[in-house]
C-alpha cells in the first residue's frame, strides 16, 4: 500500500515508530501482570504508573485523576453513566453534533435512570449557542435540577471548536457537571484541564499516533464515582480488568511526542490545511467549507456541490489510493452523517472530510487536488479541460 | 530478567513471538480504521473479520456470535448486564468462588435492577454442588422467576472445573440463561460451545499467549441484547469503539496456535504439574493440594502448613526470581483471597498458586523445589539439612 495517500487522520492514525518501540517490550518480554507483587509484575506496574504520571503531567493534573480505559468510547460511557448514577445529575444537556459515543450514551443512561435530556442549539457552522446553553442551565437550576453538560471540545467531522473555558465557567456558575469529549484534541493541543473547568474528559490514543484500544478518562478531584466495568481492583477500583500495559505505555509515549513536537507539527498541519483550502477554492468551482473559519487545524470538511460526479467522489478517490472520509468512520459506509444532517448540509453537499497528520505533505495535496479535478470532470487525465473534445 | 522463573501463567502469559509477528503489521502499517470504506480500512476490516471467523471456528460456532471486547472482565460485565436488563432474568445464581469480574458485576446489576442473587454451595475442593444448583433452579422456576446462572468453567485459583454440560442441561431444563466465565479455559481446552449449552461465555487473550486488552464474548444465536458500551456501530452494534485491530488479530492467532498444539502442549504442561506435585509431596512435609484431583492442568494450588517461614514464602520466592501468586493477581498483594476464604483455607494454609505454560521446564521445577526447601528451613543453601548445626 505504498502509493496510498492517507488523509483520514481524524478516523485513526498510524502508530509512530517511536511509540511502537516503546510498546514492544511489554508484549513478549516484560509481560507481567501489574497486579502481581513480584519482579515481573512490578516492572509492568511501574510502566503503567509512569505512563499515568506522564499523561497527568501533560494535562496539568495529578496522576490520581487519570484512568486508563479501552478507548474514547468507553471513557465517554463511563463519564456519562457516572454523572447520572453517582453524582446526582437529573438533567443532561448535550448537542446534536456530538459523537455517537456521547449521543447514544446520553440516550441510554437518560432512559435507564429516567433522567431527561435536551440539546443545545448549534449554528450552521457547528458552533454551540452559548446563550442557549446558559438559558437551559438557568432553567434547570431554577427547577432544582442538577445538570450534566456533555459537549465535545472539537467536532470530528467539521472541526468546530468549543470554547471550553466559557462552558466550564457556565457549568460552575450553575452547579453543573461538565464532561467534554476531547478525543480530537488530546494530543493535538496542549490542554490544561484545571483551566478548562471540566469534571470529566475523554481521550483516545489512536487519534494521535498511539495504539488503538487505549483511552483515558480524567475525573476531577473530589468526585466519587463507581466503576463502569466491575471486577478486580485495577485503576484504583475505577476500571476493572487486567491493564493493557503495552497500550497504556503507547498512549503515554504518543502524548509525550505530540506535545514535544506540538509547535512544529501543528504549524505544518495547519499550513497543509490552509494550502488545501486555497487549492480547492482556486480549482473547484462552487466548493465551500464546513465548520467555522477558526477550527481544529487537523480537519478540513469540504462541501462539493452535489452532482453525478460528486456522488461518486469517495469511490473515485479510493480507486486512486486516496483515503478520506464522507463523515466520521464510525457512522460506517452508509447512512449519512448525523452531524451534517444537524447542520443542514446533507441536501446540497457531497461532504468530504480531509484530515491531516504530521506525515502528510503538500505534494500529496497537489496530487489529491488533481485527482479531484479529474473526478469532478473539470480536467481530463491528460491535463486538458474536460469540456474540450477528447 | 533472564533468571526469572515464571510460574504465574494463570495471571497472565508471555505473548508468543508468532502472535506478536501477526499483530505488528496492524500498528504502523495497516493502521486503517475497520469502519472506513477505503483500501486501508478494508484491510483492517478483513483482518478483524478473519479473526472473528477463526475464533468462531475454533469454538464451534458462527462468526456472527463472537464479539471482541477489551478483555474477560468487560465480557463478563456485558453478559451479566444483558441477561438482567434485556433477557428478563429476575434472579441470579452464581458461586462464592467466581472471579471478582463476575461477583462484583452480579452485585452491581442485582442492585441496579432490584434483582436478587443467591450463591450455589461449593465443596471444600471448590466443586459446585449440582444438587443445590438444581434445587435452586427448581425453586426459582416454581416462583416464576427466570434465572441467570453465572458459573466459571475453571477456577483461576484452585483449578477446579465445572461440569459445564451438566449445568447447561440443568439451565435448559429450567429455562435459565447460562453464562460461563471461560477465561481460564479458552485457549487451554478445545471447546465446543453448542455442546456446552451456554448462552454466553467470556474469554481473554492474555491468558494463552495473546495480548492483554482483548477478549471475546460469545452470545448464543437468538438472544437479542443491547450493547454494554454505547456509541458507533462497531461489532454489529454490540460493542462500540474503534476496534483494537492488532489485539483482535493477536487474540485469534493465539487461539489458533493453542489449539493447533493443544495435544503436545497440554501433555507437557500436565506432566509439569504432576511432576511438581510429586516433588513437593516428597520434599515438603505436611504439604497438601487445593482443588480436586481432576482439575485445570495449568494450575497447581498448594497449601503449605502455616509457619513463620511459610508466611514469607512469596517474598522469598520473589527474591529468588520465582514468580508465583498467593491468590489471583487481581486481588492484589494484600487482603487475601475470597476464594480461599470461601473454601475455608485461609486459616491453616499459606496458599501458593503455581501455574504453568508451554515455556516452563522440569529443570525450573527442580530449582523451585530446592528454593522452597531452603525457604521453609528444610534444607540449608549448602545442601545440609537445616536441623544440623552450621
Ligand atoms: C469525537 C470522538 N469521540 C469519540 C470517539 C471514539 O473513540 P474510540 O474509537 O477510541 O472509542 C471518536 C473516534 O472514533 C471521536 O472522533
Ligand atoms: C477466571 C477469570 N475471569 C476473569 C478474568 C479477567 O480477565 P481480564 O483481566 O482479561 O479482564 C480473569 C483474569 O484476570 C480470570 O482469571
Amino acid at each position: 500500500m505504498d502509493h496510498t495517500i492517507y488523509l483520514d487522520n481524524a478516523a485513526t492514525t498510524r502508530v509512530d515508530e517511536t511509540v511502537l518501540a516503546e510498546m514492544l517490550p511489554y508484549l513478549a518480554q516484560n509481560y507481567g501482570n501489574p497486579s502481581s507483587s513480584y519482579s515481573y509484575g512490578r516492572v509492568a506496574r511501574i510502566a503503567v504508573e509512569n505512563a499515568r504520571r506522564s499523561v497527568a503531567y501533560q494535562l496539568g493534573v495529578k496522576a490520581a485523576n487519570i484512568f486508563f480505559t479501552s478507548g474514547g468510547t468507553e471513557s465517554n460511557n463511563t463519564a456519562i453513566a457516572a454523572a447520572v448514577r453517582d453524582l446526582g445529575c437529573t438533567h443532561i444537556i448535550s448537542s446534536p453534533i456530538e459523537h455517537h459515543a456521547v449521543l447514544h450514551s446520553v440516550e441510554f443512561y437518560s432512559q435507564l435512570h429516567g433522567v431527561p435530556y435536551s440539546m443545545v442549539a448549534v449554528s450552521d457552522a457547528g458552533i454551540v449557542d452559548y446563550d442557549d446553553l446558559e438559558r437551559q442551565l438557568k432553567e434547570q437550576a431554577a427547577a432544582g435540577r442538577k445538570c450534566l453538560v456533555s459537549l465535545m471540545h472539537a467536532n470530528n467531522e467539521t472541526g468546530s471548536l468549543l470554547d471550553v473555558k466559557r462552558v466550564g465557567a457556565l457549568c460552575q456558575e450553575h452547579g453543573a457537571i461538565f464532561h467534554s469529549d476531547c478525543v480530537q484534541t488530546v494530543g493535538h493541543y496542549p490542554l490544561n484541564l484545571p483551566e478548562m473547568g471540566v469534571h470529566f474528559i475523554s481521550g483516545s490514543g489512536h487519534k494521535f499516533h498511539g495504539p488503538k484500544g487505549t483511552g483515558i478518562l480524567y475525573i476531577a478531584p473530589g468526585l466519587t464515582v463507581k466503576p463502569f466495568i466491575h471486577g478486580g481492583g485495577q485503576e484504583r477500583n475505577m476500571r476493572a480488568g487486567t491493564e493493557c500495559v503495552h497500550g497504556i505505555v503507547g498512549f503515554a509515549r504518543a502524548l509525550e511526542l505530540a506535545m514535544e513536537h506540538y509547535k512544529t507539527e501543528s504549524e505544518h498541519i495547519a499550513s497543509l490545511k490552509a494550502y488545501m483550502k486555497k487549492q480547492l477554492a482556486a480549482n473547484i468551482p462552487g466548493v465551500t467549507f464546513n465548520g467555522p473559519e477558526a477550527s481544529l487545524y487537523t480537519v478540513l470538511s469540504v462541501c462539493f456541490p452535489k452532482s453525478e460526479e460528486s456522488d461518486n467522489l469517495l469511490l473515485r478517490l479510493d480507486m486512486e489510493g486516496i483515503c478520506v472520509s464522507g463523515g466520521s468512520a464510525c457512522s460506517g459506509p452508509s447512512g449519512g452523517s448525523h452531524v451534517m444532517r444537524a447542520l443542514g448540509k446533507n441536501e446540497s453537499c457531497t461532504t468530504i472530510r480531509f484530515s491531516f497528520s504530521k506525515y502528510n505533505t503538500t505534494t500529496e495535496i497537489d496530487h489529491v487536488t488533481e485527482v479531484l479535478k479529474i473526478a469532478l470532470g473539470l480536467h481530463t487525465a491528460e491535463g486538458k479541460p474536460a469540456t474540450s473534445a477528447c
